[in-house]
């Protein structure tokens, strides 16, 4: 048994090198960290970590540290199902999505990563095992850019191994949407895997608009067209626009995905560090496979390729680097439009903590 | 033009005088308290606030004091739906609900208050004007009362003014439910407007199960039989149990009110401290009236009585202290099973600020 000795939060704010733009968060100019450190009476450690675009990280920091840490202490890390339940139903009210749900998510990492780490084994393989080989697609925060200034950053993108992309759509004037996904096509031919992600910017009718007018584009997927609330109107955006549809980084829990996929997202898109770790998040992708559905990712791409790689259903990983692989002593493996899950104990993903000292927040 | 000159946060924790017990959220020794005081260039003040069961208030304090406060500040404080909306999007990542929305509501109440104030108007008649007397009940957190324990209670209740009651049900053991409900139909008679609350204890089969066994008693509602997460959990209890379903206080947006609604619930419940505040309450009742249903409430009865108040499809207001009464200077009153609403301007709650630096958190 491994008896948690205490539970460690610590919040980082991350200033990005140039102001980045999406069509409804506005100007982002760092991203906020917060990490989990939970050490063992043997003084084993799991590490976990969630992050938001720059705010609310104060109130993840406080609910984790401050409130989750005393109740955890003394538990056995390897009861992950029972602490999380727990947790779960002692903030519920109040607590239900929001800044706790991305507490518990950065919590129950770091339990996982226990877990493997006590075991000796890669997460991937513990979390069942299919192929450390995850397909990915480079993410961009992009959509100030110009058609040239994107088609740099595709090439830049392949340098690195990338063979897939997203761009962002929802340009005030639509033509502009269209001309750039054209540019795209042009530049890099039919066979490109390509994106647009509108970061829940229009109405239902607008997404159906855009949707009609990118259907000669070939698009793996339409992302986001509209706020995560709304499942019917994402059944009609299937119907209608006849794009596939992903969502999920705006989702909170199971039973979210669960409303979402019945309502007509085709693409299931959790994020580790905000559906409330690991666990829910392997219950999404299973879900999702019992839907006959893939399963895709946003954000954590370090930690999410263990994910997806004990997933039979796994679709493309989503690799968006915010400047956290500048922390990272081992950053993650891309070769060839594959990200590599590591073999090394646990998820991997070793934190230069001398060095995140210097953006303490 | 009422420009925002300052928002302040403070965090208070309320003892209760017992501790108290409900199906699942185990013991509360304490509600914490976060207010919201909006000055305006003239000196003006609003007042709002939001509470939770014990965890997540510092969380709530930090976000709405560190980073909305700043914000907010130089903003035209009647443009209230202008400031919701930015506010909303500004948080939405790690915020759209949890904490986030419990510090929104508290600011939303503020800026409701402070133009009702500069109006020189009661709330109620602001957001509308229907009847200032609005059918009340005594919410009771007694799960673990016995059924003599209850009917003292509710005798207290009567001598408050209450004429309707809401007790809590959840028991392990189906029996003491039933056999509670049943003391209390003998003890006041066929006509006592008697409600049930199981705070989502239950599987959807679970709650059929009592609620057949309920049948007989001719119960106004049966509240939280389930985790609001299931829709067509709530259908099936509503077809199958054969008693009208109250959800609500778990709910966080207009959204997931319209979700709810077309699942099955058939008194939408929100609670103005946690449903974003003023502005999707109002919101939220009128969708109510849309689907010809009525609206009850969770929650800050002493400020919710004015909204419903506003209300033509207005049904009981709870009424629910936890102790924030002994810090007001003129609590609500009740009479005859009605609240009234106060003619004095803004929402009338004046906090006895001394006082509550006693229980400064
Ligand atoms: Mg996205
Ligand atoms: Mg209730």
């Amino acid at each position: 048994m491994a008896r948690i000795e205490k539970v460690r939060a610590d919040h980082y704010l991350i200033p990005l090198p140039r102001v980045l733009e999406d069509s409804m968060h506005g100007a982002m100019a760092g991203f906020e960290v917060v990490t989990a450190r939970v050490i063992d009476a043997d003084g084993a450690e799991g590490v976990g970590y969630t992050f938001s675009c720059g705010v609310n990280g104060g109130a993840i920091a406080d609910i984790l540290g401050r409130e989750m840490a005393p109740r955890v202490k003394g538990r056995d890390a390897d009861l992950i199902e029972a602490i999380w339940k727990d947790m779960w139903w002692a903030f519920h009210y109040g607590g239900r999505g929001g800044p706790t749900v991305f507490a518990l998510s950065a919590l129950d990492m770091a339990l996982w990563d226990l877990k493997a780490k006590r075991a000796n084994m890669p997460l991937w393989r513990l979390l069942g095992g299919f192929d450390p080989n995850v397909p990915c697609y480079a993410g961009g925060i992009d959509l100030d850019l110009t058609a040239a200034e994107l088609i740099d950053q595709t090439h830049a993108n392949f340098a690195k191994g990338h063979r897939a992309i997203k761009m962002k759509v929802g340009r005030d004037r639509m033509s502009e949407d269209v001309a750039k996904v054209a540019a795209m096509r042009e530049a890099f031919g039919d066979d490109l895997p390509l994106m647009v992600d509108a970061n829940m910017k229009f109405t239902v009718d607008g997404a159906v608009r855009l949707a009609k007018a990118l259907q000669g584009f070939d698009l793996t997927w339409f992302e986001e067209p509209i706020p995560p609330d709304d499942p019917a109107g994402h059944a009609r955006i299937l119907r209608d626009g006849g794009i596939p549809i992903a969502s999920g980084e705006n989702l909170r829990t199971v039973w979210d995905f669960r409303t979402a996929i019945e309502g007509g997202v085709t693409f299931p898109e959790p994020d580790v560090t905000n559906c409330g770790g690991v666990t829910p998040f392997m219950k999404i992708a299973h879900l999702a496979e019992a839907f006959h559905l893939p399963v895709t990712s946003h954000g954590a791409h370090d930690i999410t390729v263990q994910l997806l790689a004990a997933c039979p259903n796994r679709s493309y990983l989503e690799a968006h680097g915010f400047g956290l692989e500048n922390f990272v002593e081992d950053p993650l493996e891309i070769r060839d439009g594959f990200a590599i899950a590591p073999e090394r104990p646990g998820h991997g993903v070793n934190f230069d903590w001398g060095k995140l000292e210097s953006v303490r927040a």
